[in-house]
C-alpha cells in the first residue's frame, strides 16, 4: 500500500485522450439521427408574438421548427430544465426560443438563420443594483406557477440560509432571495476596533470555458426507453431532472454520462431537455451540439456580484467584526442562487467576534447563471482578502501573520453557526510562509510585488456507492456512476488498489449508465473523491473478504492470517505460502467453482465535511505605462488531506490557480447597456493562455480528513478561491493603488494608476 | 411475501417481445457496418488446396475474402472457437471455410456464391460405430497441437469421468474419450436376476431449432476495445473464449448479451469468432447473421448416440444390474463430449446393485456437436426407460410401481459414487400415478395406449453474483450478467421482491455487459435460478439492511423492530408508524443525504446440487395403416423445488415436453452416406408444430431444495429428458412392438408393425 498511495501516476484516460481515441458525446453514431440548431433570442427581454417558419421549412432537409409549445413538457416551471425554450417571454438575449431540426447539421443551420421571430420588446433589466430598487421594472413578468420548480439547487447547495431576514428593507420583485446571517453586536465591535476598512467589490459574469461545448444526443428505444448520451457532470441528476421535466418514470430514462471535455460546474441538464424534447416530439434521434458562440450566449456562467464589505481588527491583528452586503446577479435563474454560499464564504477561514452578512439573489435579463468551480467563493475571497491586506497595511502587520492569528482550527464556530471540522488553514499558511518567494517580496524591482491570499471550500456531501469486481485474470474493475471529472476515476483506481492489495495498474474504472450503475451524485462540490472514495474502499474491502475466504480454503490458513500484497495472497509471516489473486479468482469464476465471485459493493454517507484551504503567493509586474499586469510566478499551498496521486493533485492546484488568474486579469462576459452580449467568442473573451501563465509552484499540505478515503479531501474547488485575491493584493502593492473590480485589465489598471 | 412467490405472472419481457419492440442482436445499427457471409464446405472431409477469389472480389461492394490464415487467431486449437474457419482440413460438410465480407448483405451473398474452393477430398467417416474400429480412417488427420485447446467443456461439464478405463479395448484414433464407471459384480448380479433385458438404441443428431438464427456483430472502439454484440447464452464465457482465441486481455473485450431469440444450449462462442476475426482483420465493424440453412448446416446440434443397454431385476421389481456401452458421435468436436454425462444419466434416478457403464466419444465427419437442453439425457432415458418398461412387462409389474420401488431418495449413492442430495423422484412418480390418465390406460380403444417414463437432470453449479439497487422512486433494479433465457429474469424479479419486501411489479431486471456486470456463468445446465437466485436474495437483503438502517433513524425505531411489506417500512406490531420505501430512498439519494444508497451486492457459490425429476404420461394413437403416431394427451409431473412463478414453470414443463415429443416423433438431422446433410431446412426437418402438440397437463411438485432460492431448483432441462421415452413406451403398447430408434416416424413404425 505504501507504494500505491502518494505516487504520481498518469491519469487512466490519458492515453485515449492524447491519441484522440476517446469518444465524446458528439462522436457516437446514431442511426437516423436528426440535428438540432437552436435559435437564440436577439432581445434581452421581450414577448414572443410568433414565428415565421416558412423560409426555414423550405430549406431542403429541415424536418421541423419546434417552439416551447411543441415540446412535451410536464409543467410550467421557469428553470432552464423545465423551460428549455422560452415560452411567451424571453428573459435574456441568447435564450433559446426555437429549435430547427434537420437531417443534416448544415440544413439545420441554414434553417435556423432563416427563422423569423416576432418579438415585442420589453424593458430590459441589466443593472443589478438598480434592479433591486422598489419600483424597478421586472426582469420576468410571467410568474412561475409551478411549485415543483427546478431543484438543481439541491445539487449545488442546500446551503444554510441563515436567519430569517428582517424584511425591513424595501426591495423590488427582482430580489428572488435574501439571506441574512447575524451574530454579535457588529456596531459595537467596529467601534472598539483599531482599524476599520471597507469597500465595494465587483466581479463580472465569468464563462466556464470548457474545451467541449455542451452536447447531447437523445433517442427512444423501440421499447420506449429514452436514452440520453450526454456530456454531463451527473447521470442520475440528469435522469431525475429529465424525468421531472417530461413527466417520465425514472426507469424510462437512461442517461449515459459520456467522457467529459471539461465542465467546471456548467454541465447540468441544460442542453439535455432540448435534445430530449425534440426527440420525444419527433420520435427520432436528435443531437444538439452547441457551437462555441451558442455556448457563450446560451449557457449558465458564473454570476456577476457586487459586494459591499467592511471588516475591522484590533491593533494586534485580532479580527473583530465583518459586515457584508452581497448582491448576486442571478440573471433569470429563479431556481437557485449563490447568495447563501457567498455570504457564508465571505467570512473566510477566520474567527470573527461579530458578523452581519447579507446576500441578495437578484434577477436581471442576463443569462441564467450556473455553477462554476467554487460558486460564489472567488468573488467573496477577492473582497475579504483584499481588505485583510488593507487591515495589515493599516496596522503594519505581516499579511500572513494577520491571517494566521485569526485562522480557524477544528471546533471554532463559523458564521454558519456550526463548528469547523478538521481544517488545515494554519498549516497551509505556515507552509506558504516558508516559500522563498515570500522572503523575497521586499527586495523586488520597482513595479513588481508579491501578494498573498487564502481561500477555502467547505466541500459538499452526497451518499454514494460503488462496486469492485475481480476478473479471472486477477485484475479489478471498479464500477461507479461518477462522471470522470478532474481525474477522479484515476483516484478510485489507487484507492481500490490500496484497499484490496493490487498494483494500481491492474485496476480499471468503468462509468456505468443509470440503467445499472451504483448511485452517486453529480461530479461537483469537491465531493467525489471524499464521498465516493469511501464507497470504493468498502467495495474493495468486501471483495477482499471474498478473496480471503476462498484463499483461506485453498491454502488452509485462516483468513485473518492472510494478507494481500501486490496481487498475492500470502500467509502473514510466511510469504511463501501464497497464491496470486489471479489464481484465486480463476478458481471462483468458472463452472463448478466453489467460491463466491471476488466482488463487493460499498456505500457511503458522509455527514462530516472536509474543507480544503488553499493559499497563494502571486508575483506580478505592473507596467505603469500600459497598465498591463504580468504574473511572473505563482505559488499555491493547499491542504489536500492526503495526496492519493500527487500528479493529479498538482494538476488540480495548477488548474485552479490558472483559472483564478483568469478571473483576476482576463475574464469577463460583458453586455452592452441593452443587455446584449459583447463577448461571445474567444476573440472577445480572454482566458489565460499558456504564454500568460507563469511557473506555478505547488505545495501539497496533508492534514488528513478523518472520514476521507485514506485521509483525502475534495480538492477541486479550493485552489481557485484565493487566487484572484492574491493577484489583486500583488497588484495593489506593485501599483501602489488597489483595484476593486475584476478583471484587472490594462485600461482599469492604467486608470487606477492615474487616479 | 406470500403474495409474491407462487403467483403466476407474465414474463417481464413479454410486452416488448409481443409488440416487436425487443432489439435482438441483428437489429442494432452500427455505423460503417460490413456484412459477412460464410462459405460452407461442400465436402465432409477434404484438404483445402486453395481459393479462387477473383469472381468474388469482382462483385461490387465486396471488401474481402477471408480464410483462416487471415484471422488473427492466437493458437492452433481445433475447437470451433479456435478454428472458426477450417485451416487446411475440412472436417464436415457445412464447416465454414471462408468469409466473404461486403458493404451490403446482398454483395456478400453474391460474392460467397462465386467463391471457388479447391478441395482434395479425403475419406469421410460417417458411421460412428465403424469409426471406432481399429484401422478405421480418421475423421481428422491434422492433430491439434494446441494444448490450451477449447475449454467450453468447462461450461457444460466437468462431469466426473468415472474410473480410468482399462484400455483393454482396441479402438481407433477416432475415439477421443472413454469413460468407465464400474461398481459391483455385474455379471453375478445379472445371473441372479429374474429378468434381464437388453437392446441397442439409436438417436439421431437433433437441431436446437431456436427461432433466432445465430448472429453476432463485432467492432473495435477507437480505444481498441473490442465490442461484441451477440445472441449468446453467456457473456463472460464468450469474453473468455474470444480473449483466448485472439490472445486479447479480458478487459479489451466487452461482450453484450443481447436478448435471446432462443438458444437451447446452442449459442456458445460459435459465430462470435467469425465476426470478431473479420472485424479484427479488417478493422471495421462486421456482422454475421446466419441464414436458417447455414444455421442448420454449420452450428452444433445434439449428438447422435448409439446405446447398448442391458438391465435386470428381481421378481419383486428390485433393480439389480445395469450395463451400458454408449457411443456418442461427437462429429469433430475435439473439445468436449457428453459421453461422461450420458453414461452417468443412463442409470436414471434409481438404485442399482452393480453397474458397468461405458461412454465413448467418437469423431466423425458430421457437424461439431454442441449442447442441447439436457445434453446426453433424453437419449439415455430413452434407452433406460424403454427397458424398465420391458422389465415391468416381463415381471408383470406396474411400470410406475417398478420405478417407485427403486427410486432414489436423499443419501442414496448414485453411479457417480456420490450420494444424491434432496430429490423428488418418489414424490413425482406418486403424483403422476394419481393422474386420471394413468387409471384410464387399460380402457382405451384399440391402437391407443398410455406410456410413462421418468427422467432427471442433476443441475449444474457456478458461482454468481448480483446487485440490487433501489431508486429514488422506490422501485428496484436487479443487475446481473445473466442472459435471460427461459424467463430467469422474471424469476429474479419475484425473488428480489420477496427478499426485499416490494411488489414484484416494482422490480426490473437489467442484464449488464461484461464491462461492469456482476459475474455469472452462462445460462445453461439448469443452474441460473438455482445459483444466481441466492445471489439476488443476498443482494436484496443487503439493500434491505441499508433501508432499515435509514428508516430506523427516520422513525426512531430499532431496525430489528421494522419490517418491509409491500413497499412500506413499518414497525412490527404498529403498522401506522411507517414510511414508504420511496420516502426512505429519496431521502438517501440526494445531495446532502445522510443515508447510504439503498443498494446491495450478493454472491453465491452453491456446492450442493438440486436435481430435478420429471415424469411423463403420454397418450398416443398409432395408425396401423400408416404408422403415424399421434400424441393425444400428455402429462408431465416435475419437482421444481418451489414454483416461484407457476406460469413460467409450466412454460418450461410444456416446452420440455414438446421438445421431447419432437425427439420422439419428428426430429432428425440426416446425412447421406457421403456425409452431406439431407435435412438442412424446416422443409426437411420437422419440429412439433402447434397442430401436432396435444393438451399438456402440468403437475407441479414442490420438494424444496435446501440451498435453492426459497427452495427453487433449476427446471429447464428435466422436462425434456423422459418425454421421448414416455412416447416410446406408449407406442410400444399401442403398436404391440417396440421401436429402438428415434424419431418414430411413420415409415419406421409401419415397418415395426410389419416385422
Amino acid at each position: 500500500m505504501s507504494d500505491t498511495l502518494g505516487v504520481a501516476r498518469p491519469r487512466l484516460d490519458a492515453p485515449e485522450k492524447v491519441t484522440g481515441a476517446t469518444r465524446f458525446a458528439a462522436d457516437g453514431y446514431v442511426h437516423g439521427l436528426l440535428h438540432a440548431r437552436p435559435v437564440l433570442a436577439t432581445e434581452p427581454h421581450a414577448r414572443i408574438r410568433g414565428f415565421d417558419t416558412d423560409a426555414t421549412l423550405a430549406v431542403p432537409g429541415v424536418v421541423a421548427v419546434l417552439s416551447a409549445a411543441d415540446l412535451p413538457l410536464a409543467g410550467t416551471g421557469t428553470d432552464r430544465t423545465s423551460e428549455p425554450l422560452a415560452r411567451e417571454e424571453v428573459v435574456f438575449a441568447g435564450q433559446p426560443v426555437a429549435l430547427v431540426v434537420a437531417e443534416t447539421e448544415a440544413a439545420a443551420e441554414d434553417g435556423a438563420e432563416l427563422l423569423v421571430v416576432d418579438y415585442e420588446p420589453l424593458e430590459a433589466v441589466v443593472d443589478v443594483e438598480a434592479a433591486m430598487e422598489p419600483g424597478a421594472a421586472l426582469a420576468r413578468t410571467v410568474e412561475d406557477s409551478d411549485d415543483e420548480g427546478g431543484d438543481l439547487e439541491s445539487v449545488h447547495g442546500q446551503v444554510d440560509k441563515g436567519q430569517e431576514d428582517d424584511a425591513g428593507e424595501q426591495l423590488s420583485g427582482n430580489v428572488l432571495d435574501r439571506v441574512t446571517r447575524e451574530q454579535g453586536d457588529v456596531a459595537a465591535a467596529f467601534a472598539a476596533s483599531d482599524a476599520v476598512v471597507e469597500a465595494t467589490f465587483r466581479t463580472p459574469w465569468v464563462y466556464q470555458a470548457y474545451i467541449e461545448p455542451q452536447v447531447c444526443t437523445a433517442w427512444l428505444e423501440p421499447s420506449g426507453t429514452l436514452v440520453v448520451s450526454t456530456s454531463t457532470q451527473g447521470s442520475f441528476v440528469t435522469r431525475r431532472e429529465l424525468a421531472r421535466a417530461f413527466d417520465l418514470p425514472l426507469d424510462r430514462v437512461r442517461v449515459i454520462a459520456e467522457p467529459l471535455g471539461g465542465a467546471f460546474g456548467g454541465k447540468f441538464a441544460l442542453v439535455e431537455p432540448l435534445a430530449v424534447g425534440a426527440a420525444l416530439a419527433l420520435q427520432r434521434p436528435v443531437r444538439l451540439v452547441l457551437t462555441r458562440s451558442e455556448d457563450f450566449a446560451a449557457t449558465n456562467p458564473a454570476s456577476a456580484q457586487v459586494t459591499h464589505l467592511k471588516v475591522a481588527a484590533r491593533a494586534d491583528g485580532t479580527l473583530t467584526a465583518i459586515e457584508a452586503r452581497m448582491i448576486v446577479d442571478r440573471g433569470t435563474n429563479a431556481g437557485w442562487g449563490v447568495e447563501g454560499a457567498t455570504s457564508l464564504l465571505v467570512a473566510g477561514p477566520y474567527r470573527w467576534q461579530a458578523h452581519d452578512l447579507r446576500g441578495y439573489g437578484v434577477q436581471t435579463n442576463r443569462f441564467t447563471f450556473g455553477a462554476y468551480r467554487a460558486p460564489g467563493a472567488p468573488t467573496a475571497a477577492f473582497a475579504l482578502e483584499s481588505l485583510l491586506d488593507e487591515l495589515a497595511r493599516e496596522l503594519d502587520l505581516d499579511p500572513i501573520e494577520l491571517r494566521l492569528k485569526n485562522a480557524v482550527v477544528e471546533g471554532d464556530v463559523g458564521v454558519s453557526g456550526n463548528p469547523f471540522p478538521t481544517i488545515g488553514a494554519v498549516e497551509v499558511l505556515e507552509r506558504l510562509r516558508e516559500h522563498p518567494l515570500w522572503a523575497q517580496r521586499n527586495s523586488l524591482p520597482d513595479g513588481e510585488a508579491v501578494g498573498m491570499a487564502a481561500g477555502h471550500w467547505p466541500g459538499a456531501m452526497e451518499p454514494a456507492s460503488a462496486v469492485c469486481r475481480v476478473d479471472a485474470d486477477g485484475t479489478m474493475t471498479v464500477v461507479t456512476s461518477v462522471a470522470d471529472m478532474s481525474g477522479v476515476n484515476s483516484g478510485f483506481a489507487v484507492i481500490a488498489a490500496a484497499a484490496f492489495g493490487l498494483p494500481p495498474e491492474q485496476v480499471r474504472v468503468v462509468t456505468a449508465d443509470t440503467a445499472s450503475a451504483p448511485y452517486a451524485g453529480a461530479s461537483g462540490g469537491s465531493k467525489v473523491t471524499y464521498t465516493v472514495g469511501p464507497a470504493v474502499i468498502r467495495a474493495a474491502e468486501a471483495a477482499r473478504e471474498k478473496l480471503l475466504a476462498a484463499a483461506a480454503q485453498e491454502l488452509e490458513i485462516a483468513p485473518g492470517d492472510l494478507e494481500v500484497v501486490d496481487g498475492v495472497v500470502r500467509a502473514v509471516g510466511a510469504p511463501d505460502r501464497s497464491m496470486t489473486v489471479q489464481e484465486v479468482a480463476s478458481k471462483a469464476l468458472r463452472f463448478g467453482g466453489r467460491y463466491e465471485p471476488i466482488e463487493g459493493h460499498g456505500g457511503s454517507a458522509q455527514t462530516s465535511g472536509a474543507p480544503s484551504v488553499a493559499a497563494h503567493l502571486s508575483h506580478v509586474r505592473v507596467d505603469r505605462q500600459t497598465g498591463e499586469v504580468t504574473v511572473l510566478r505563482h505559488v499555491i499551498a493547499q491542504d489536500v488531506g492526503r495526496a492519493l496521486n500527487p500528479a493529479l493533485v498538482e494538476g488540480q492546484m495548477r488548474g485552479g490557480a490558472v483559472q483564478g488568474i483568469g478571473w483576476a486579469l482576463f475574464e469577463q462576459l460583458d453586455h452592452d447597456e441593452d443587455g446584449r452580449l459583447l463577448t461571445g467568442s474567444f476573440l472577445d473573451y480572454a482566458i489565460p493562455t499558456a504564454e500568460r501563465v507563469p511557473e506555478i509552484d505547488t505545495l501539497i499540505v496533508e492534514v488528513p480528513a478523518p472520514d476521507g478515503p485514506f485521509g483525502a479531501k475534495g480538492i477541486g474547488e479550493a485552489p481557485v478561491v484565493g487566487a484572484p485575491a492574491a493577484v489583486a493584493n500583488a497588484v495593489a502593492r506593485a501599483a501602489g493603488t488597489r483595484l476593486y473590480e475584476l478583471p484587472m485589465t490594462p485600461p482599469r489598471v492604467w486608470q487606477a494608476l492615474r487616479s
